[in-house]
């Protein structure tokens, strides 16, 4: 089995760079502190200093913030071959916290990783700044979806999102795909109450475009999902690679 | 006259790292591609390919995105020492659209020339992606700002987290700023319509915490106004610098 196959992020940033084998072994040098965890304990606290960051490898995990008034915005979600606190590693505390959604396997990496790596494969460091990129390009959306977006198309949007950046990694298609998300985690991703988060679901559902039940989501009508969701890939650059 | 007295970029990068003399002179190098530009025409398009990124100088502007159906979602804004365009310079089409407000000075970087930068100076690499770090964390502010906080707390933490961005560049104070913005630009930046903007700038003002107006903001109250914002700028981290 070669490394991209074992390595969701290999997987991932192959839409961008062909990696070398050279590359690919810095790469899963990256991979050499696996750690696991467990849903109900933060991988990073929100205000936390000398905090890490993660390569995803198993499992889902989600970002957050907490209000000083106790209410939680989910910033996004983070799948297999994600980075996980890459954003604030360079900040001197974590902007935001990293809660496990289920069993979680990582690989712990330290900026003086990452700065060793960077030095010595450029096209490397260019494939982790596309991914970063490419994970900024969906907060904006989330921020354009949240402003801007009704609760239907806003629902519609982020369940072919997630579908995509499964496809990527192998763990989704068209026709739909693992989800271990619940109707809360969605109410605090959208900006929506769980009752409502429920009452949208329904209204997809009995349109016939897409069911989430039981830890499955199912594309009944992708091509009119798309449309409902005026759901445009282009931001997930998953076309690629665009260097060879 | 320093380096960083002549660049905002260099001064807000002193926030994270004390550059050497040799990796100022990189940096400024990076300034070398100087142009204009004017209000009223975008400086990169959504959806354009091949599209530089850019280190403003001079002048205001805005990031944005336009919905299918013509609304419009502003990102965020960007002030002299920003980078524009850096977050979308690796995917092969750009996911927001570049506005100059006003008259703009901006000088042209391309990826070619970050990866050579980044190759001569790892320490100057960290810094630009400190700056890219932290300005994802801004939007995800605005996103926890737009789902969670109501329009009043919302619009003083904007304005606060301008005075302090433009404080770390020598553009603003505690006592206020200039600001070239209109209330439309507040009304597409925070998800209110203009009338809505309008009311809640007289309320702050009733209340005796904050005037926009004419261009300017001034802070009556700075401290009532962080603590209705529940304002806290750890996220911004300009206590640094980190690195010596």
């Amino acid at each position: 089995m070669s490394a991209t196959e074992h390595s969701p992020l290999a997987r991932k940033l192959a839409a961008f760079v062909a990696l070398s084998s050279d590359e690919l072994a810095t790469l899963m040098r990256l991979h050499q502190r696996r750690r696991n965890f467990v849903a109900g304990r933060d991988m990073v606290h929100q205000g936390q200093s000398d905090h890490a960051a993660y390569i995803l490898e198993a499992g889902w995990v989600c970002s957050y913030k907490i209000l000083p008034d106790g209410t939680r915005q989910i910033v996004d979600f983070q799948i297999p071959g994600d980075f996980l606190g890459l954003r604030s590693v360079l900040l001197q505390t974590s902007d935001h916290s990293i809660e496990p959604i289920g069993e979680v396997q990582a690989a712990e990496v330290l900026v003086s990783d990452l700065l060793g790596a960077f030095a010595q494969t450029p096209r490397l460091a260019a494939a982790i700044l596309w991914a970063a990129s490419r994970d900024e390009a969906m907060v904006v959306e989330h921020l354009v979806g949240i402003g801007r977006r009704d609760a239907d198309s806003r629902m519609a949007h982020f369940l072919l999102e997630l579908g995509a950046r499964l496809a990527l990694v192998g763990l989704g298609s068209k026709a739909g795909y693992a989800c271990p998300l619940t109707q809360y985690h969605l109410a605090d991703a959208l900006g929506l109450s769980a009752v409502h988060v429920n009452r949208v679901l329904r209204q997809l559902r009995e349109k016939g475009l897409v069911t989430f039940r039981d830890g499955q989501v199912v594309f009944h009508d992708y091509d009119r999902l798309v449309a409902l969701a005026e759901f445009d890939p282009a931001y997930l650059d998953q076309t690629g690679p665009l260097l060879k």
